[in-house]
């Protein structure tokens, strides 16, 4: 939070702000700290795991609204942990109107959120405390509950700053890439951040729309970087570039996006006659920019005739890779439940064949399918629950639609009433503490949130 | 197909529609009999079996426009064949602008096509034809593939034949009832054919709207007679009606009545400024007529506020109980997922223990809630599928939303252009002949038709 006295001093702003809330955030965490030093530090099990991550993030996001509500910017606690939930999920539902009035130092701090959200708080903290011993592995299973188990080898120090390097790599390329074109540092260290965490929250009204075609091809290119398996960038930058493009999630992921974009780009040259570099671009972007559920737009694609933009629609239940910082269903669990229920047919006429489901020339055990089929129909299940809630607060079907894919999903636009130009200011205070609810569902994949409120989880 | 000449006589209308389209049907018959009687009779299999249920439900469908076309009705072959198809599968589309127009044989017609579809085409037919033998099974398996396959005894001639008896005499019961109301016979017996089998088709261009509230009550309580596993009937007629009261199907249709009947009447007491009698009439006739798949209408509930009309929508993904003549996903399939889905949790934290869902007192094997699981993905792939293809033929997004899942849950109304007072009349050819596969999809539930498409069927 300290950092953002670099723009607030640069800028010649206000820094009480800043220093009101890091003080504050100090203090109390000293305090926690003194009055629980006598108890006697046992290993972390499952149960404490779960409970301390999904804690985390919901304090996090209290601390991380005061820099809002101390600069004035936004005085609702509703709306500022909103905003901050939002950006710690790296959603970027944003429920501010006029966000070029909002103080520099707050917008640095609103990107960072982003930042730090999008590889994991806990893979932060793993990876700078060692002290955490095998019980950072617990938490590393609770805030990562993805599907690529192998990743998590016990030497977790090691592959959380592994990820770690990568990341600060990434974003470090973006922000040369972007300030060599019309930003500014300061606009492009916070797309950058935006960009590499999936995010989403621009500095400017209209997000990315008013930049030049060059910015918005750099930041449609590293949407996809982040929108991919990091463990892929680790082998490209050991030139093991045979199991990227052996990687059947990223052959897949490629072909959605290639696929959908094209569409996209012919319909928009046909039906609304934009030349064809225009309509490539508006449609890869926001291609790119929904399925890795970052949420820039450069495009109001509501606009769009509707046949254009159910497919945008289609790609928010999609989501990014495995282990990349995107969220949303993510594609290897679409992956393995298109390949079993096309087994299922099979399994129908041979009922007493053992069938198992293959990813990457492996059996996939049925545990595992189990799993990922009770993931996605909890989904569907909060999906709709968040719309009816919506509905029920008085809104139309198509904000409601949108509202809850958009946060659940952590990409920020909608549909309707949340659409890429509209912003969720309107949303009366009891929505809004729900769609929080929903991003931190969605960002924590469901589980580890639900697990606590499961009578199971208490119970010795 | 013979039997609507007594409509016709009656009211003195043209009867050689009907006798044109009965003898072209008994002729290709005859002429199929004739040219395949050389054929060695063989046992039937379970491909075999899958192949001759859903291409029963086509060929009945096609020589089931006939009338309408003979008639003039609906000249258009595309129309014709959505309707009857409509009709079988007791859907309750229609593109008949003015149905009131229609001579009342062929409107006779059209309803005893939901009465012949909603308790089974193949049921029927192992009632009637003994000679199928055991091969008789396996066409029971395609048609009926619920999943309570206790009630698929060898005996199943007995079965079938239990099924249309209560079938029969609901009917007979129902058609009395509406006798005594202002309905005179036609109409009576054409309602009870359309309420029975959970179809929608009416006589009226209203629908139901126009009755009185002693019919629009006795519809509601037939419809969810209708939506009942018929094997509670059985149990009802031989006084078990702790068997009934215990079922936990049963128990949780009723509930979800109560509940969603009791939301809509306070709300629309509240912002409607109904009376509390209209206001519970037009909500439980809504609730039972969507849940059950029936598609009655009585109510325009579109013009609702979209939180009491949201679910609405909620209903239509439902759908009746198994063992009924209702469509959609089914009751149980929902309680084994939700039973499923909260021990998913528990298993998050005992990982090692195997822990069962339990319906009815009794372990239900994996096999089976996987079977369930990957159902309801492909539906809501399914359904993903009929609204993109609807968004990609014109439609608006609720419009496309509510064509497709009323469409493949057998509903009929929908939301949005194909609202309770609309039609389908507007939709382009393609738009209809892709509906009318979810029709088919729907109601013999996915699995017998999607297989037909697998390569594996095709494989020896």
């Amino acid at each position: 939070m300290l950092t953002s006295l670099i723009p607030a001093f640069y800028y010649g702003e206000d820094v009480m702000p800043v220093i009101y809330s890091s003080a504050l955030t100090l203090f109390i965490g000293l305090f926690i700290v003194l009055i629980t030093r006598n108890y006697k530090k046992k290993d972390i099990g499952k149960r404490e795991g779960y409970l301390i991550v999904a804690l985390t993030w919901v304090i996090i996001s209290v601390f991380g609204a005061l820099p809002f509500m101390f600069s004035g910017s936004i005085p609702s606690f509703t709306d500022a942990f909103f905003e901050t939930i939002s950006g710690f999920t790296t959603t970027g539902a944003s429920i501010l109107t006029d966000i070029e009035s909002v103080p520099k130092s707050i917008l640095f701090w609103r990107a960072l959120t982003h930042w730090i959200g999008g590889m994991g708080i806990i893979v932060l903290t793993v990876a700078i405390l060692p002290v955490l011993g095998i019980g950072g592995m617990q938490l590393l299973i609770a805030e990562m509950p993805g599907i690529t188990p192998d990743k998590l080898h016990p030497r977790i120090t090691a592959t959380a700053k592994r990820f770690w390097g990568i990341y600060v790599l990434l974003t470090i390329m973006e922000i040369i890439f972007l300030w060599a074109g019309e930003m500014g540092l300061f606009d492009s260290v916070c797309h950058a951040f935006a960009t590499m965490a999936t995010g989403g929250f621009s500095t400017k009204n209209n997000s990315i729309a008013g930049f030049s075609p060059y910015t918005q091809y750099v930041i449609t290119f590293f949407m996809i970087l982040a929108g991919m398996n990091f463990t892929l960038h680790y082998f490209t930058f050991h030139g093991k570039f045979k199991k990227v493009f052996k990687n059947e999630e990223f052959n897949a992921y490629l072909f959605i996006i290639l696929v959908v974009t094209l569409i996209i780009t012919v319909g928009l040259v046909l039906t609304e006659s934009f030349n064809v570099e225009k309509a490539f671009r508006d449609s890869v972007f926001t291609v790119a920019s929904i399925i890795t559920t970052t949420g820039f737009v450069t495009a109001d694609y509501i606009t769009w005739p509707v046949f254009l933009w159910i497919f945008v629609v289609v790609l928010m239940f999609i989501g990014g890779s495995a282990g990349s910082t995107g969220g949303g269903v993510k594609i290897i669990r679409h992956l393995l439940l298109l390949k079993n229920s096309w087994l299922e047919l099979k399994r129908t006429i041979h009922p007493f064949a053992v069938i198992p489901v293959k990813y990457g020339g492996k059996a996939i055990s049925q545990q595992i399918i189990f799993n990922v089929m009770a993931f996605f129909l909890i989904y569907i299940l909060i999906f709709s629950g968040g719309v009816i809630a919506m509905a029920v607060l008085g809104m139309d079907f198509e904000t409601s639609v949108g509202a809850s894919i958009a946060s659940l999903g952590n990409i920020g636009p909608g549909i309707g009433g949340v659409g890429p130009v509209e912003n969720y200011a309107f949303i009366p205070p009891l929505g809004k503490w729900i769609l929080s609810f929903l991003m931190l569902l969605g960002r924590l994949e469901l589980f580890t949130v639900l697990l606590i409120f499961s009578p199971a989880f208490w119970k010795r």
